[in-house]
């Protein structure tokens, strides 16, 4: 018997809809689905690693109550966030028969989710979709909100739309079969949202493992991230921006090592750590805070520093790609205290240089 | 010295705008973009065709207004409305340093417009376009009501999103310029605007020549698709449908003839000739009334017949691809008067058996 899962209503202008938070959803993906969707033919979008684990049980939850399943795999990694992916997913929908009345389930990760709702946003210029977010990134974060689309040479998620899901399904069962690494990766948003909005949990993140019920503490990161959402769905007041707290440095860590070489979760750690570090230079955040921010993101096994050194210039520059310096000066996420964010225009390059050195290892 | 522009408002549920007529409207793009965003970078979007002949007229008034224009060319023809040149439009615009400010302007006729809407759309999930129409198809229908998109090899359209431009300017000077096939092509869509919404219309084509000024009839043609597009912007109440009248069957023509054998007003023409007399024969529409939709088109220089004879089963096979028989009937837009459209659920396979037989020479 399971509790009946926790309910977190996402309202945004463009469609409202319900996050499910509960362990054993996945086999009531079907029930859930009926609720809202009539039956009809639907795509489980899922990538090589989750497939083999989860599919089939979604397939036969989806045929149970009337739904007309059929599986797409592309292959696990970020490669297949591209145009081209995007291009086979759709010719196969088309060839499938899937018409304005069918919809998209995402069963995976965020790569998954976002290339999954993507395809969703333009078949046939829309139609509806379901995600079942696999890792706590995507439970917590790029499963809500709308945001779908992949990346081009250019650069990361330069292409995409505002796609909302129709209904989002949260397993914690899921995170069971990830490996630590992947599993303690997803923290890097929980702390994030906790040092942006809710010092609350930021206080009972100090006390959780990997062995107690994450179930409550997922909930509260969906609401955190659904009000965001809800006050800025396309990203025009500022407030969504805020969600990029350690992401800026993060990114460039990313870029500047080579994709790969850090999990981003742990390049946006590392992202944090130098943007609390810029908090108590230039917004009188507190050093003792910025230490037990450390200190939580090593609890979850997140870098603090570096690996290896990387160069000043070469960060600098991949930062420049996706922000703007005006007038010497780039906007910056920057906190006042722990769930006190807020967007500074006063991020210098000299303060981003310095920023850097202490990154370095 | 030119009138002022004839100024036709688009209110949508996600934006509104306008739609400006007016002669020598391309020399005033700057100005008129000036009115709605702030001097920035934006790509001129336009085809081989069209680039030509009207590309550095418009970047002249852009830059004169304070924006920074670049051209990019894609080759004429339905061809380009694909992902695959959506990718390079998209590349390049990052490559450019477009950013969420920046816009795109797209000068030229229906693949222009819908691929550089579509590209639009996409970047960055979405910044603001201008249309510039080219043709009267792109004037009086594509251009507005934001559907942006491209074709798979699975069919036509059956990829893309609802984006609205931010205004569109038609310049019925751009059009003298026209082959006549290419002119008179676009009174298909000219005449089932009328067909379907305006007896008044309808009257008023019967005595109009190619040297007369066309900027009543564009501003008439743009409010009927405005109105509908007003009522159901994203194509859910049926009402926006009626927009399909003659292209079920026009669509089936254009496939199982070979894109090329017939520009697309030609086949809608034989199409909405087709759509006429089973309106008589279900819909209790006048003959009298069929033979002047006959005449009207005719006027027009389109064609009201096959050219070379199509086989029954190659038609009803390639319109059962974007067509639903439920119950062996077929959606199907149908005129109970000229200028009284509606959807009809009674157009059973023998109906369309018999319309083909007529439709051939």
């Amino acid at each position: 018997m399971q509790d009946s899962p926790i309910r977190v209503p996402v309202e945004t202008p463009s469609r409202s809809y319900d996050v499910l938070i509960g362990e054993g959803l996945i086999d009531q993906v079907g029930e859930k689905c009926a609720d809202i969707l009539r039956p009809t033919r639907c795509a489980v979008i899922t990538d090589s690693t989750v497939g083999p684990l989860y599919a089939k049980r979604v397939e036969r939850s989806l045929t149970a109550a009337g739904f007309e399943p059929f599986r797409q795999v592309v292959p696990a990694g970020e490669a297949s966030k591209s145009l081209a992916q995007t291009e086979l997913l759709l010719e196969s929908l088309s060839t499938q028969g899937m018409d304005r009345g069918a919809f998209v389930v995402a069963l995976g990760g965020g790569v998954v989710g976002d290339l999954a709702g993507f395809v969703a946003g333009l078949h046939m210029r829309g139609i509806p979709f379901v995600q079942i977010p696999t890792t706590i990134v995507a439970q917590v974060d790029s499963a809500v909100g709308g945001k779908t689309g992949v990346n081009l040479k250019a650069g990361k998620n330069l292409v995409g739309v505002f796609h909302q899901p129709g209904l989002v399904l949260v397993d914690p069962c899921l995170l069971n079969t990830l490996p630590d690494r992947e599993y303690y990766e997803g923290f890097a948003e929980v702390v994030k949202h906790a040092a942006i909005r809710d010092p609350a949990l930021f206080e009972r993140l100090k006390t959780f493992h990997r062995s107690d019920s994450i179930s409550d503490i997922l909930a509260t990161n969906v609401a955190i991230k659904a009000g965001i959402v809800r006050a800025d769905e396309t990203e025009r007041s500022g407030l969504r921006a805020l969600l990029n707290f350690g992401h800026t440095l993060g990114h460039a860590i990313e870029q500047a090592a080579g994709y790969g070489a850090y999990l981003n979760g742990e390049a946006i750690s590392i992202g944090m750590v130098a943007a609390a570090s810029l908090s108590v230079r230039l917004a009188g955040f507190d050093p003792s805070q910025a230490e037990q921010l450390t200190a939580l993101l090593e609890h979850f096994q997140l870098p603090i520093h570096l690996k290896t050194p990387l160069a000043e210039e070469k960060l600098l520059e991949a930062m420049s790609r996706d922000k703007k310096f005006v007038g010497g000066a780039v906007r910056f996420v920057l906190l006042r205290a722990i769930g006190d964010a807020f967007l500074s225009d006063g991020v210098t390059l000299d303060h981003l240089r310095e920023a850097i050195r202490e990154m370095n290892p």
